[in-house]
Order: C-alpha cells, then sequence, then structure tokens
C-alpha cells in the first residue's frame, strides 16, 4: 500500500507538529464551549493577544481573555442559553524562523438550542495565529500568543 | 521553513496515531454513509458498544450495530432518501495506559435532498469513543470498542 | 500518557503524509477562495484534469482551471459578492504503488454575505482526488492531477 515516493520522502517537521496542532486547537474550544474561562486562558500564554472583534480592542492577557468568556457567559449565555461548538478547519502551519509556528484556518460557530436539532450556524471567519512551542518532558508544549480573527460578514 | 523549536523536539507518538485516527474516521463513515451496514459494524470490535442515543439500550456487538444501520436504510431512509453525510472534527485523541485509544469529537450530521443544493444540518454532538490498537503486519489497525453520542439538543 | 501499543507500532508512511495532504488542500482553498486563480491553478498539474460538474466537460490544463475561476470571479461573483470558503473534511489517503496519492473526502461550500453571519451553505459533495508527490529539496510537494467532485443533490 506505501509507494516509493512516500516512504522515500524524509518525514518533515510538518507531519510531527501539524497533529498537535490539531489536538492543541480541539482542547481549546472544548475549553471555550464548556466555559471554562480559566482554562481556555491558559491556552494562551501570559501576555496573550486575542483580537476577536474589529473595532474593538484586543484582550491582552489571561485575566482579560478569561473575563470575556465569562462575560459572555453572564449575559448572553444567561439570556440565551445555547450549546456552542466552535470548528475549526482547513488549517495551514507555517514554522517560522523563531520557534513560532504561525497558522491560519477557516472557523464557524454553532449554537444549539435545547429541543432544536438543526443549529444556527455563523459566523464564518478566518482566523491567524501565532503559537509558541516550548519543551515540555520532551513532549510540544503549545500556547497562543497572539490570534486575530476576522468574520466574513464584517469584511 | 522549519525552526529549531520544532525540529529539536522528539516526534511524539501522538503524531503517529492521530492521522490515523482522523482516516479511520472517515473510513468509518464511508461505510455508514453509503448504509454499507456490514463494513461499519466490522470497524467496532466484536463486542463493542454503541450508545448512540440517550433514553435508549447501548448496541452491543456487531451484529446489533449493522442491524441498526438497515433498519434506519429500510425504515426512515425509505421513506425519505437522504444523501447522509457525517462530519467529524476538532478530535482530541489521549492514549491510554492499556494500549487503547480514548477520543473525543464534535460530530454533524449533513443530509442531502435529490436536487436540493443546501443540506439540512443537525444534530450537533459531542462523541467520546474507545479504540482498540492491534499490530498488523506493522500497520496500527483501530476498532471502535466503545462509543457514546450525545446530541447538543437533547442535553 | 503514551501506551506501549502505540509506540510499539512503527510510524507508518500515512502519518508522515496524512498531515501534508490536509495543508496542501487548506493551501489550494485559500488561493479558490480568494479568486488567485493562477496560484489556485499552479496546485493542479500541467495536465491536471478538474471533473467539477456531472453533464459538463472536464477542465483540462493549468488554463482551463484558472480561467474557470476567473470566469465565475467575473460573472457570479462580481453579480453577488459572497465570500466563499471551501471545507474538506473525513479524508482518506490511499497511498498508490506508482507513487500517486488517492484521496477521497466531502467537501462543502459555504457562502457569506456581506452583513448576514449566517452562511449559506451547499452543496454538500464526495470528491476523489489523485495527487502527484514529488521531492523537493527533502520536502514531499503536492499537486492534483485529477478531481472528480459530485454533488450530492444531483447524484
Amino acid at each position: 500500500m506505501t509507494s516509493p515516493a512516500v516512504t522515500s520522502a524524509p518525514t518533515p517537521a510538518l507531519a510531527g507538529i501539524y497533529p498537535r496542532v490539531q489536538q492543541f486547537y480541539a482542547a481549546q474550544v472544548r475549553h471555550l464551549d464548556g466555559f471554562r474561562a480559566e482554562e481556555f486562558a491558559a491556552t494562551f500564554t501570559e501576555d496573550g493577544v486575542f483580537d476577536h472583534r474589529p473595532g474593538t480592542e484586543p484582550l491582552v492577557g489571561r485575566e482579560a481573555i478569561a473575563g470575556a468568556v465569562l462575560g459572555y457567559q453572564r449575559t448572553r449565555h444567561a439570556a440565551d442559553p445555547v450549546q456552542r461548538r466552535h470548528w475549526f478547519n482547513m488549517l495551514e502551519v507555517f514554522p517560522q524562523d523563531d520557534g513560532t509556528l504561525r497558522t491560519e484556518y477557516y472557523a464557524l460557530v454553532l449554537h444549539t438550542r435545547p429541543g432544536t436539532p438543526e443549529p444556527q450556524i455563523g459566523p464564518s471567519c478566518f482566523v491567524t495565529d501565532i503559537l509558541t512551542v516550548t519543551d515540555e518532558d520532551g513532549e510540544p508544549r503549545l500556547l497562543t500568543k497572539f490570534r486575530r480573527v476576522r468574520q466574513d460578514h464584517l469584511v
């Protein structure tokens, strides 16, 4: 089933880090969709920047990021308790010379209301991240240092 | 294009198994969406458990799982022949000490009716699996030993 | 966190190429969704075939493929400027004896109109590709040699 062209090529660094990034994002959105504000914020660097909406100030630091999640939960979610699910897809990972990873991907938010099987879908977004990579007992540990979200309907 | 931080880190076991799990799920849903009931059931272990809906008995064993697929095909699909597509995303893979893999992921079902380009979408689900991993001629072979599906609108 | 069953299995060739295919598709759709017609066409081989719709002639070669993207942009997009996003998922990669990769995956097109957060979604498609793999300074370089798209509502 394998072919010479595939097996003779050295495994690129990308193949080692790409699935890690996918797993990292899955864990990150699980915290977000479960309103685990502290845990979500801890997936950013201490000085992490979350530029989540044009026209508003970016969130800077874990406290601000956690606060935004809690604020959403206490206002919009309290008034309209939907189950949010963040889907990321079409991921590109670009290792940088300084050891960080720049990533680009599409994102989509799904909102499910109790009793309604069809989720409300949107917005569709384009996201750019800078991730830091540190060695933790031989495992790469990823953190988001910078995130910029651009919603397709606002561009 | 590669960076010291990325290339110096040893390739973790996760990077080897994560794409395998993605490929496994793609093959599994292809069988399901094509009503290949026996082939779909064969992606579960002999004693596989499919807890697909709260309030109903879990399906146990391949015969029961295949029977559920055929039952769906002969009733709901026969009455309303849609093309179903199961989408999984935001996958986390957790290797366990006993050699199995626990996974968590989001799932979404799309239904396309003949002549209608826009699919009906839903439900949105959260799924937990236990996968077994066996060596088959040097290739890891995956099977679903346990699956629990929770639909977001029923939680 | 790792298990004997996982770490003792040799890393299969699939684990090295699968993330590369995902990254390749992400870059390819980014060109398509950004109307970078030449760059999109350059992700196909010189003699690449794009069988994008039953009942129409397949596009053959980069010029024809780029022309189709520009044609879409100048007519449908000019009349109705939506942001398209192509999502691929549930990818299977099958290395072939001749060194190419056959792939199968689901695809979904999302269209976002300015000011409207909810995208229009569809059609849902099933896609089969043949990708060529060449060595480029030790990195596998992928190109689409053949693509067949089947829209679920037209089958």
